[in-house]
C-alpha cells in the first residue's frame, strides 16, 4: 500500500521570547492568535478587537504586515519605530522572532489570596469512615459494596452508594490494603455517598477557589483541622481571550470551540495549581474529596461550561442561580475521581457566588450591624445590609482600576507606581518591587489624581490647570507628567491624561452612585452605616484617604472602614468546612433584594453627578 | 526548524478477506492480534491461547510462520495442506492475504430477541412534562433553571435539579423553542431530576438491553405506550477476546488497556446498534431518556468497567450486586446526555441481573406455582421457586451447546445442522438456512446424540457400538459419520466423536445435577414442579424430547415445559417500563437463597451420576 503524497502547507514560525515558545502558523494568522495557540497568554484587555493596546509585542527579527491605523493611533510613531506592535493587528510575512514585554504577560503580579477570617464550627460535607472488614470466603459471598455498606449500617449510617469510579476503587483498594480502608463519605438523607477510598488514616482534604476574572485564588484545606495547608494566586488564563467577562462572552459567542476553550483553559490551569499545592503540602489530588468554587456569574458559567450568550445581552439572565453540587468529573477538575464541586448560589447575572461568599464572610447574616460591602472590580458589586434586608447591586466601574483604558496604566506588576505624593511641585512615587517606574496600577492612578486635586492641578470637574507645573499640552489636550522619561524603566514619560482622569471619574462615579441608590432604597444616610467593608485585591491595596478625596467613598471617619482582603475566598473556605455555612448562605440569599441599576429611575443623573470630584 | 528523520519501521500488511480490511503489523504479531487491531472480531473461543481451534483462517497469498504443534494436533495434515491455520498461532513472514471462513466470523447467526411477554401497568421512571414559560424581562430576572423549577412547583412537583449538561440544554432549548419545551423528568423524593430537554410533544424513549456473553439483544421502546419500536440482536464484539467470560476475564487481567478495551468495544457496538434502531424507528438517540441493561455478572462488570479480577478466582466475588442507577455518560452510552442506565441486582458472581430479569418475567414473585427456570448457556443458571423461597444456582455447563469443544461444532449460523433423524441406518439433517451442512450447532449435536441413543449407536455410558452403521475407528477412537464429505458444504465429513459425546455428557450432567440439588434443597421431587421454564436462545430452539432423552431434563410430561425465549430481555423491558417492576425484582431477590455448588457436599458424585444417559 502506498501512502498518498502530502501537499506541503506554507507556514511561518513565530518565536515568542523570552518564554522560548515556537509555533508554526499559516499566513493571515495574527500574532495574538499565534500566541494563544502556542499557549502563551498575552494580556488582551479588549479581547483582541484592537482598542486597548495591551497586547504589545516587539519585533526582533523577520517581517510583519505594516502597522495598521489602529496601531498608529494607539502606539504612536516612536514606539512603532522601536519595533512595538499590537499582537492583534500584526501578521507574519516571514518567520519572526518576537520579544514580549513584561507588561504584556499576566504573571508576577500582586495577588491577594488572604482575607479576614472568622471562627466557626467545623462540619464538612464529606467525612472519613475507617473500615476493617472480614474478607469474603465461600460461606460469605457478599459483594464488596454490600460488605462495606453493611459495615456502615452496623454503625447506624445509611446504606452505601457510589458511582462506578467509586465502586471500582472500593474493590481495588479493599484488596490492596488487606480489607482495611478509609472511606470518604458524603452523608445524604437516605444513603451514604462514596466519594473516595483511601488508605486507612489518610486525612481528607478540601479545595476552596475564588475564580476572579483576573486572578484565581486557591486554598488547599485539611477538612479535619480547617488548616490551610497551601494557598496561592495565579492569573486567570482566560485573560488571553479578553480582559473582562464581556469580552470573553463575545469571544465564546463566536463558536462552540471558543466556548469550550475558555472552560478547558481555566480547568487546565486550576489542575496545574492543584498539583503544585499538593506537592507543596506533600499530598495527592486524589485526597481532595470536595471543592467549593466561587466566582462572578460569568466565571461560574465559564467554569461549568454553561451557555453564556444570554448573560451577555440585556436582561442578562443566568442559566442558573441556585447552588449546584456537581461531579468534579463533569468539568474535568482533577480531585478525587468521585469528588464533587459545590458552587454556591449566584444572585444575578452580574452578582455572582463570589459576592454570596463575601457576604457570608462579612457575617451579613449574624449581627444587627448596618454595613456596606463593596467588592471593586471591572464590575463592582455592592451590598447594603440593614435590618432584615440586604440590598445588592452591580455597577459597571470598568477596568480602569486594573490599569486598562489608562494611557500608562498597567496591572499591579513590578514597576507599577502604587503610591504618589505631590508636594511643592515635587512628585514622589512608590513602585511595586521598588523598580524604576513603567506605568500606573489602579491604586497608583487613584492616589495620583487625589494628589493632583489637592494640589489644584485638577478642578472638581476633572479639568487640568494648564498653567500648573508639569502640565503640558499635546494635540490640544492637557496631560500631567508624573515621571519624566529619564527616570522611568522604559525611557518614556509616564503621564496622566485628561482621558485617564475621565476614566477614573467614570469608575468612581459608578461606585458612588451605586452606594447612593442602595442607601436610598434602605431609606438611610451614610451616617447610619456602622461599617464600610472593602473587599477584593484592589480594595486591599487601596488608599482609603485618596478614595475619599476623589469621592469614591463618602467622607466618614476612616475607622469605619475595613479592608478585609479576599472575603470571597474566606467565604468559600467557610462553606467548604461547614454544611451549616452553606445553609446560612442560602438563608442570606433569601434576604437579598437585587436592585437593577440599568432600569433604576434616575440612575443616569446620579451617575453623572457622582463623577464630580 | 527541522523535523527529525523517521526511522523506517518494517511492517507486513495483513489483508483480511472477504471483509476487505487491511492492517500493517510488525513482525512477530500473530494473525488473531492483527485481526483484532483491524477491528475484525474472529471467533476465539479460548481467548487466543491455542486450545480451541475456532479462530480458523485460510492463507491465500504470502508466507506465514510454519504450523505449530498445536495446529498439527487441532487441524490435522489435510486441512493444514489446504491452507488452514489457527490465527492465534500463525505470524506473517511477508505481506499476506487471508480468507476468513464463515464459521470464524461471529455474524449472521440465529438470534433470539423475542420472549413471552406479560401485561402490567406502565409506570416508567422518567416522565414527560411540557412547559410554556413567560420569557425573562427586566422586571423578571429569574434564572432559566429557577423559572422552570417554579413552573414545576406550581404543578405540585418537587424543585428541578439537573447536571451541567441538562442545565445547559435547558437554557439553549428554551430559547430555541420560544420558551416551550418538553422536559424529561426523573421524579425523586425531594427533587425533579432533569434528564433531557426536547421539543414540545416529543415521545420519550427507553432502551432495554440483554447483554449475553455471545449476543446482545436491544429493544427500543416507546415509554408512553410500551410499544417496541425496533429491536435486534447482534454478536457481542467481546467474542474476539474470548468466547466465554472466563477467557475474557483472563484477557482483562493482562492489562488495564485490555480491561478498557472490553468495555469500549462493547459500548461502541451498543452505540452503533442504538443508532441503527433509531434510524429504523425514525427517532434520535437523544430521545432515549433511560436504559435498562441486564447481563451475567461478568458482562455487567465489563459494561460498567468494574474490576473483574476477583470475579475470575474463587470465591468469585462481585464488586457489586445491588441495583445501580448510573449516568449513561459514565460508561459512554449514547443516549440523552443526562440519561441514566438502570442495572438491576446481580445475585452472585455467576448469577447475574439477566437471571433476575428472567425470574421477574417468569412471575416468580406472583403466583403460588412451583417452577424451575433454566437459562442454558456456558454457565447455566437455574432457579427453583417453591412457596416463599427461590433456590438459585449456577452450573458450569460449558460452551458445548454453543458448538465449542465439539469436533464439527459451530454456532447457530447458516449451514449448521440443527435437527437430526436416524432411522434404519439413514441419517436426515436439517440445517439453518437449508444450506449444505458444514457443522453442528448445539441443538444439532443434542438431537444427533438423542437419535444415536435411540438407535443403540451409543449406550448409557456414551460408549459407541463399533459394529453399528456409520461408526468407524480413527486413531483407535470411534466416531459416527453424520454426513459424508460428498454431501457437506466444505467437502469434509461431519462427524460425532466420542469426545463430542463426552462434552455433551458434561454439559447435560451439570444441568441435571444442578436441578437435583435445588429440588433436594426445597425437599421436593420433579413431580412437584408445576412448570419447567426454559429460557434463552439455545433453550428456545432446543428439542425438548431430545433433551429428555439424553437426560438433561427429567421425563415429565412435555406440556409442563415452556420455552419462553429471551426472558431476560422481557424482564429488562418490564423494568424499563415500570418502577413497580424494579421494586418487585428487589423483593424477589430478597427471597433468593443462592446455593454454591462448588462447595455443595456431594455435588461431584451427583454430577458424575448425571452424566449417564
Amino acid at each position: 500500500m502506498e501512502s498518498s503524497p502530502k501537499i506541503p502547507v506554507h507556514t511561518y514560525t513565530v518565536d515568542l521570547e523570552p518564554i522560548g515558545r515556537r509555533i508554526a502558523v499559516e499566513p493571515g494568522t495574527n500574532l495574538l492568535s499565534a500566541a494563544q495557540r502556542a499557549g502563551v497568554d498575552l494580556v488582551a484587555a479588549c479581547g483582541g478587537v484592537g482598542i486597548c493596546g495591551t497586547c504589545l509585542v516587539r519585533l526582533v527579527a523577520g517581517t510583519l504586515t505594516p502597522p495598521t491605523m489602529t496601531e498608529e493611533e494607539e502606539l504612536g510613531t516612536e514606539r512603532i519605530s522601536s519595533g512595538y506592535r499590537m499582537a492583534c493587528q500584526a501578521e507574519p510575512l516571514s518567520d519572526v522572532r518576537l520579544d514580549i514585554p513584561p507588561e504584556s504577560l499576566p504573571v508576577a503580579q500582586k495577588m491577594q489570596v488572604e482575607g479576614r477570617e472568622n471562627a466557626f464550627v467545623l462540619q464538612p460535607a464529606v467525612i472519613p469512615v475507617d473500615l476493617a472488614l472480614s474478607p469474603p470466603e465461600l460461606e460469605d459471598l457478599r459483594s464488596d459494596l454490600t460488605r462495606s455498606s453493611q459495615a456502615l449500617e452496623e454503625r447506624g449510617m445509611p446504606p452505601l452508594q457510589g458511582d462506578l469510579a467509586a465502586i471500582s476503587a472500593l474493590s481495588e483498594e479493599l484488596r490492596a490494603h488487606d480489607w482495611q480502608v478509609r472511606l470518604a463519605i458524603r452523608q445524604n438523607d437516605n444513603h451514604s455517598q462514596l466519594v473516595a477510598v483511601l488508605p486507612p488514616g489518610t486525612p481528607l482534604l478540601g479545595l476552596a477557589v475564588d475564580m476572579g476574572s483576573t486572578k484565581l485564588a486557591l486554598y488547599l484545606i485539611d477538612l479535619n483541622s480547617g488548616a490551610t495547608l497551601a494557598s496561592t494566586g495565579v492569573m486567570n488564563p482566560q485573560i488571553a481571550y479578553g480582559e473582562d467577562v464581556v469580552s470573553r462572552i463575545a469571544f465564546a459567542n463566536k463558536s462552540e470551540n471558543n466556548h469550550r476553550l475558555l472552560q478547558t483553559r481555566l480547568v487546565d490551569t486550576l489542575n496545574e495549581v492543584i498539583h503544585t499545592l499538593c506537592v507543596q503540602a506533600g499530598k495527592r489530588p486524589a485526597e481532595i474529596v470536595e471543592a467549593v468554587m466561587v466566582g462572578n456569574t460569568a466565571m461560574h458559567h465559564f467554569f461549568c461550561g454553561l451557555p453564556v450568550t444570554q448573560l451577555g445581552a440585556s436582561p442578562y439572565i443566568p442559566a442558573v442561580t441556585q447552588p449546584l453540587l456537581i461531579k468534579a468529573i463533569e468539568v474535568g477538575l482533577n480531585i478525587a475521581s468521585s469528588g464533587s464541586v459545590y458552587l454556591p448560589a449566584n444572585i444575578a447575572g452580574y452578582v455572582g457566588a463570589d459576592h454570596t461568599a463575601a457576604l457570608l464572610a462579612s457575617r451579613a447574616n449574624q449581627d444587627g450591624r448596618t454595613f456596606v460591602l463593596v467588592d471593586i472590580g471591572t464590575n463592582t458589586e455592592i451590598s447594603l445590609a440593614h435590618g432584615e434586608q440586604i440590598f445588592t447591586c452591580s455597577t459597571a466601574s470598568g477596568p480602569a482600576f486594573e490599569g486598562a483604558h489608562i494611557r500608562d496604566g498597567m496591572r499591579a506588576a513590578p514597576g507599577a507606581i502604587e503610591r504618589v505624593t505631590i508636594a511643592g511641585g515635587e512628585v514622589q512615587t512608590v513602585t511595586i518591587g521598588g523598580l524604576a517606574p513603567v506605568g500606573l496600577c489602579g491604586t497608583g492612578i487613584l492616589t495620583a489624581i487625589s494628589e493632583m486635586l489637592q494640589n489644584d492641578v485638577l478642578d472638581m470637574r476633572g479639568v487640568f490647570d494648564r498653567s500648573a507645573d508639569r502640565v503640558r499640552t499635546v494635540d490640544k489636550r492637557a496631560e500631567f507628567v508624573l515621571v519624566p522619561a529619564d527616570k522611568t524603566g522604559h525611557g518614556r514619560d509616564v503621564v496622566v491624561t485628561r482621558k485617564d482622569v475621565h476614566e477614573i471619574q467614570l469608575a468612581k462615579g459608578a461606585i458612588r452612585a451605586g452606594i447612593g441608590v442602595l442607601l436610598d432604597e434602605a431609606n438611610i444616610t451614610v451616617e447610619d452605616v456602622d461599617e464600610w467593608v472593602i473587599a477584593g485585591a484592589f480594595g486591599t491595596y487601596l488608599d482609603l484617604a485618596s478614595a475619599q478625596q476623589v469621592g469614591m467613598f463618602p467622607a466618614v471617619p476612616l475607622d469605619r472602614f475595613q479592608q478585609v482582603g479576599n472575603a470571597a475566598g474566606v467565604g468559600a473556605k467557610e462553606m467548604l468546612l461547614s454544611n451549616q455555612k452553606r445553609d446560612e448562605s442560602l438563608g442570606m440569599i433569601g434576604r437579598v433584594q437585587y436592585v437593577e441599576l440599568t432600569i433604576y429611575p434616575d440612575f443616569t443623573q446620579r451617575f453623572v453627578d457622582a463623577m464630580y470630584f
